[in-house]
């Protein structure tokens, strides 16, 4: 007997049919002798209705009350998880995060969890009780209610799992597990057993759409063993661990992440002179416009060029910035580009395989795909290329890094 | 400067249109210096809406997850209030019955109110803050989200007009007063400036539509002086007191209550020993069937009848159990009829009024409508008629009684 924390998203409670389904999940764990504490979000949509409520009223609602409002969703979700496992004679107990005590800071709207009291949910459990908690919300010292920010829900269940000290904290949701790049680009596309924590952070642009961030970084800190599965089929899902694994067959590369919603600025002809990075991309950091990829390359004729990424919408309002701080560096021009691409090759086996971006490059220049930008990191080496490429580079490097499932050559 | 406590219902809360002209309203007291502790019900429908998702998963949800659910629609409403009231300055907070710490016993879907903690209003109120409660719900002992039952909102404002020693407690709804009887069917029916707790228990069937005969006692109890008003309209509306009002002119019936909602049923022929009533009317409240009035006659050959009214849905319901104990008492029928309608004449002037019976007995006598049944109590004469007779009895009554409105000759 062990104790299980799991997670269901909006999609899986998006009815009442699903939230039935859930409960029969939960009981199943159940009937094998497990303890269950689950984690919910709101059905899919209740959250975005009762933000348009807010807006509605006010263009800037006081974040104190949208954490009021917005938490009844998940509140709504529990209670009706909680008559779905009572009705199939599953016995369970329904908990708001102020009501288990899901203590936080007072950052409303982006709360961070400080501590967790578990005597009420230990009690639970050892009187035979599913335990359901809303996610994505708690209490500050004040009884004020906060939420943690969108997806919170996630962080959540790993924050009880951590508490709870449980054996494994699954997260449910639509896709079956992290795979090695995503199957709508590269149709053989294999679901990963297992990827190390570091690798799923790096697999980012892929991993948001399963897993927030935030929740793995947790999940890292505290060392809770994070699995991600399918809500709707059967299946084993990807196991996130801090170890390695102990497959010798292990590729170099686990995955390959990309993104396509990213532009890039160029400020060109400015004086390479300390602070002048400082002197662009601190504007650009008031302005809350994030940066994703920085490059700046050594000069040639005392001057140089400051390249970066940021999200497609926000090109025109960093070109502005740029254009404003241009004159006070003399810079000699400022080039953007929306159709730009970016592609990355993720993997704990880099630390000890060298040759792995030379492969990455060899592979792009047989396809005549020009490399316009280059950062690593120890586990990741990222390119940027022009949009049109994007999806041959991802089959191809998917192809050369041997990451191709094994029944590839028969379909 | 006073404290006053406002309550509006969900139809004052129907929209975000509504919410916001509820908001000017309370800045507008805000603006004369008043202080004010607003409770609020949800949106008309929501409440509905839960209920129906709830149904959808079990025929018996369980009351505790019931509560857990219905409870949100107070909070969305709560929260989108003190929003409206924070975009035009006035400065608001909100909180759950479980925030104010509104404390209730445990039992589930109709709590009862037992403590209010008043320190962190209080509080608030002296940083200048309107406070928002979510009407309806509170919390138990043990942290569980309780409700108070449906219209439960008239309760908790009143219990926390009582707790802050209010100057007064404000029910605002879609009338803009109590009224001598239903205007509907009497054109000139009068709004009553002031009527007795008692008198508003007794206009029950009028009163219901208007405000929760529960909270009216628990404002009689706790002598907080409520008063029902428009939130559509400006006007003092009908102030509901203990004192009878120093009007040397006021009537001696105060309002004409009726309901057509019911049926009666009579046995007959059954032993005139006692015990006989008991072994009626028990079986009729063990089956959940309410009975309103009762009346039994002296008897002159050694049986008598008894008969009573139930509400008209549960008629079949009550002539079933009839049949069963008929044979028992060896009665020789049971008679039922759908076709009645019940009215009352309400006042606390006829405890010194000799008469008022008479007189109601003459009038309806004068127009040819025959009386079924009579019962009395001391502010109150109610008789049974046939329904057809209904909107002529009240006309005439309200004529009788000089309840007209003054200018109803030129109309």
């Amino acid at each position: 007997m062990s104790l299980i924390v799991q997670k269901y998203g909006g999609t899986s409670m998006g009815s009442i049919e699903r939230i039935e389904a859930v409960a029969q999940k939960i009981a199943g764990f159940r009937a094998r002798g497990d303890d269950v504490v689950v984690v919910v979000s709101a059905m899919s949509g209740e959250t975005n209705r009762l933000i348009e409520l807010a807006n509605d009223i006010s263009g800037s609602p006081p974040p104190r009350e949208m954490d009021v409002l917005v938490s009844t969703g998940e509140q709504v979700a529990i209670a009706l998880l909680a008559m779905a496992l009572e009705k199939i004679s599953c016995p369970a107990r329904s908990y708001t995060g102020a009501q288990v005590r899901i203590l936080t800071d007072d950052s409303h709207t982006k709360a961070r969890i400080e501590e967790i009291d578990v005597h009420r949910m230990q009690a639970d459990l050892s009187l035979g009780r599913v335990i359901i908690v809303a996610g994505f919300q708690g209490v500050d010292a004040d009884g004020n209610i906060t939420t943690l920010g969108r997806g919170g829900s996630d962080t959540t269940a790993v924050a009880l799992a951590a508490a709870l000290q449980a054996e494994e904290c699954q997260i449910y949701t639509d896709v079956d597990g992290v795979y090695t790049t995503d199957p709508r680009v590269v149709d053989n596309a294999q679901r990963l057993e297992r990827i190390t924590f570091e690798e799923m952070l790096e697999m980012a642009s892929q991993g948001s759409k399963v897993l927030q961030i935030r929740a793995v970084e947790f999940a890292g800190k505290y060392k809770v063993p994070l699995r991600v599965l399918s809500s709707f089929e059967e299946g084993p899902g990807t196991l996130i661990t801090l170890e390695e694994g102990e497959d010798m067959e292990k590729p170099v590369v686990s995955g390959i992440a990309f993104n396509r919603d990213e532009a890039k600025l160029t400020i060109q002809g400015i004086p390479d002179t300390p602070g002048v990075a400082y002197r662009i991309l601190g504007p650009i950091s008031e302005a809350n416009i994030e940066v994703d990829v920085i490059v700046q390359n050594i000069s040639e004729d005392g001057t140089t060029a400051l390249t970066f990424t940021v999200h497609r919408d926000e090109m025109k309002k960093a070109e502005d910035v740029l254009a404003e701080i241009a004159g006070d560096l003399q810079a000699s021009s400022v080039v953007t580009d929306a159709h730009i691409a970016k592609v990355s090759l993720v993997g704990v086996g880099m630390r000890s395989h060298a040759g792995v971006a030379s492969q990455m490059f060899g592979t792009l220049a047989r396809h005549n795909i020009n490399i316009q930008m280059i950062t690593t990191s120890e586990i990741k080496v990222t390119v940027i290329i022009e949009e049109k490429y994007l999806e041959l580079a991802v089959r191809a490097l998917h192809s050369s890094f041997d990451l191709d499932a094994p029944d590839s050559v028969e379909n």
